[in-house]
């Protein structure tokens, strides 16, 4: 005979704690915080972990709060520019165009508004909220630690990296085939959502279309850059180089050479590569020459996602079996219902009572108890699937034995449950 | 203010029931079962549903059931074919290089052993279950029925179609790539394991290897048969027309031009024209073909999983407050401890059963039950955080209250549990 483990009951450790550590992170709240409430949001935290500012990148220093929708009680992400003035209504409509991007490589877009709630005028950029995201420039880069020195980083895998260029490719083709540039493409503007899985999603597109909205650009323009920041994005984290320390693009491409692939090296170039014009560039050219990685980062995902889905489903059997134990609890030992004090204890209710005692309460022969997860699933279980087996229930008193189906003891639990219904006013979601 | 819905707090319905319906598939039993016990497998259940008999594929009658393994649990699904007589030894360790092949579109294969256990000579091959598969035939090709009349199915989408074609030439991929052949790509060989996903996966590998070992043929050939079984399956599906009904290939292409693009028709094209040798075709430059289509492919599958990864955290928090009531159910009430009749009624466990009475047997001002979800786990979140905040638990007789925090009850839990571990000569996996 076989036997099943405790842990095929349960969701992995590791995954649980990944799981619950972004669980907790979403809903993590400032007790004394001194952010605003926004008109649709509130609950700010602050997601920058320096305190250093920079203008670098949209010209106005940037902030990131997770923060809480007032409406749906959703998380969000929102991106704050300082001391923005909007000239022009339109600008911010341009993120509207920016709502119809889905892909699971672009954090998704939901909004913008202007607000005086910081005590400034602020631009504020509303996307979904990716829980325990770094930034690639935070999870790769070498940062000058306080004492001046580098905290070194080791090289990342190539693997690693072909499956950051295949999303890439993912998120500019969702972009420019809907006639739109990413603008931003930047190691610190680019986020790993899911460490685990190397799931990296861009960041913080919109906002560039927003912020130079007068000064605006022809789009095919700046989708050619688009390929040329993508290429420095990977540049930097095949030679672990800050892109504003990127100054020797040839030294740095050697520096790639040394350790990665011939393939990697002509790739990188080509995204760098300029056209002469009027020749341009096209994602679909650069997704055909890098099919084969496509399809090995399709094969790891599949995979993935099987592994996620098979412990969708021991969670969901175990969450089945908490509902069930919800409504238990809420019968077991009730202390009177519509006026019977002994409600809990009579008919039905007291075979529901000895099933409890039987499936939690078991002792052994000298009367020490049994804690046997094993037999406490199997007995909810087979209460779930309403089975034909039969359990003998014995009293208390050990005087009197019932035997009862665990169906029976199901239709008693669902009927016991009834009544408490109708004698609530207040009955919700069981 | 905002309000999470009770469906914030539980996993999708339609998720549930095809997660559900899986798992009970996976578990069914045949009461009478005439089915012999093997040696390492046992609880077969037979999966055919059709009791035609059909050797066209392996050249013997074959069989597929359910079974558990033995020794581990597990289920596994076990291919027979029957009235095989091996005739060397070597054939069936064939399979060995079949292990090594672990892709999201081929179905992994395990083992393969010969048994007289049927009755007969059999030989058996081993490889994961897939609870409700289909086969592409079942799922989508037009089956005559007992009336004798064809029950159409309607047109397959075309990217429907693209999705089957990327992940069959992913399962080649890894094939070709270790020097095998597929040797059976076919409609009625080709399992539909997640028809929400439209996943696919290569059924019956290994079997031929080891069927057709003594008239073995070079390994290129059967490549480029792969190539062109590959075809006919798409063409197949396209025109909705069984293989062997496949006489007039030149009038089912004109056919699938009329409803689908003219790239699928010159992929199809591709896989079915052979190529003169010693020219051979390849699955790379049939992947570099296709690119778009994979990268397509990628980011829904990316986004599947992140719908699977979202369902998975709600999903667990469940599972955490789950295992939080099987330690409380216990507890409370157990009728006695260590020679102890009133154990669960003093001390810390008062609290406990005061918690209890709390958390699921709320009455409004007038005494009604209060079914109260939200409430009963939100009191049951909190107490899984430990929370700071405090709680007033009342006694059953309203003459005593007490001021506890979350944490204060944790610790207490843990403090009761582990009286009852202590207590215990068997306890598991709490
Ligand atoms: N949508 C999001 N969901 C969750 N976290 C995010 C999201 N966008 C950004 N973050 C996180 O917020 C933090 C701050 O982001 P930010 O873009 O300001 O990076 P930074 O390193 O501070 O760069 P800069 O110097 O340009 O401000 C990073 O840790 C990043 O991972
Ligand atoms: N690994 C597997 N896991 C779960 N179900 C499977 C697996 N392999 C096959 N099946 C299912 O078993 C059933 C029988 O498969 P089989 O290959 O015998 O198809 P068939 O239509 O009977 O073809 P044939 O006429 O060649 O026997 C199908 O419904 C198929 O989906
Ligand atoms: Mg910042
Ligand atoms: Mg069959």
């Amino acid at each position: 005979p076989y036997e099943r483990t405790t842990s095929d009951f349960f969701i992995p450790e590791d995954v649980r704690i990944d799981l619950t550590k972004k669980n907790e992170a979403a809903n993590q709240v400032m007790p004394n915080s001194q952010l605003p409430q926004l008109d649709n949001y509130h609950s700010l935290v602050p997601l920058d972990t320096t305190h250093r500012k920079n203008a670098s990148i949209f010209g106005y220093n940037s902030w990131v709060y997770k923060a809480k929708a007032t409406r749906t009680g959703t998380v969000v992400c929102l991106r704050r520019l300082q001391d923005f003035r909007l000239s022009n209504e339109h600008a911010i409509r341009s993120v509207k165009e920016w709502r119809r991007i889905v892909s699971a490589n672009v954090v998704q877009t939901h909004d913008a508004f202007t607000t005086r709630m910081f005590g400034d005028s602020s631009l504020v950029f509303v996307q979904d909220f990716h829980p325990l995201s770094q930034t690639l420039a935070e999870a790769h880069l070498a940062t000058s630690s306080h004492g001046g020195r580098f905290a070194q980083k080791n090289p990342i895998q190539e693997s690693v990296l072909w499956s950051y260029i295949t999303q890439i490719a993912t998120a500019l083709k969702a972009i420019h085939g809907k006639d739109l540039a990413a603008r931003c493409i930047d190691v610190t503007k680019i986020i790993l959502t899911d460490a685990r899985a190397n799931r990296i999603r861009l960041g913080a597109c919109s906002i560039l279309d927003v912020v130079h909205y007068e000064a605006r650009r022809p789009v095919a323009e700046l989708q050619q850059e688009d390929f040329i920041n993508f290429g420095r994005v990977i540049l930097s984290l095949a030679t672990n180089t800050h892109p504003s320390n990127l100054n020797n693009i040839n030294g740095s491409i050697e520096q790639l050479s040394r350790v990665y692939s011939v393939e990697l090296r002509d790739t990188v170039l080509w995204l760098l590569s300029p056209q002469q014009p009027p020749a341009q560039k096209g994602i679909e050219e650069f997704m055909r020459g890098i099919a084969l990685h496509a399809f090995a980062q399709l094969d790891v995902e599949e995979q993935g996602r099987d592994a996620d889905k098979s412990h969708l489903s021991t969670a969901l059997e175990n969450g089945r079996q908490f509902r069930l134990m919800l409504k238990l609890a809420a019968i077991n030992e009730r202390h009177e219902l519509n006026g019977d004090p002994n409600w809990s204890e009579n008919g039905e209710r007291y075979l529901l009572k000895l099933f409890r005692d039987y499936c939690f309460h078991q002792v052994d022969a000298d009367g020490n108890p049994v804690l046997d997860v094993y037999h406490m699933i199997t007995c909810l279980g087979k209460l779930e699937a309403g089975s034909e087996e039969k359990v003998c229930l014995t009293s208390r008193d050990e005087q009197t034995s019932f035997v009862v189906s665990y169906k029976e003891l199901k239709k008693q639990l669902g009927s016991a449950f009834g009544d408490l219904q109708k004698a609530s006013k207040q009955a919700k979601g069981l």
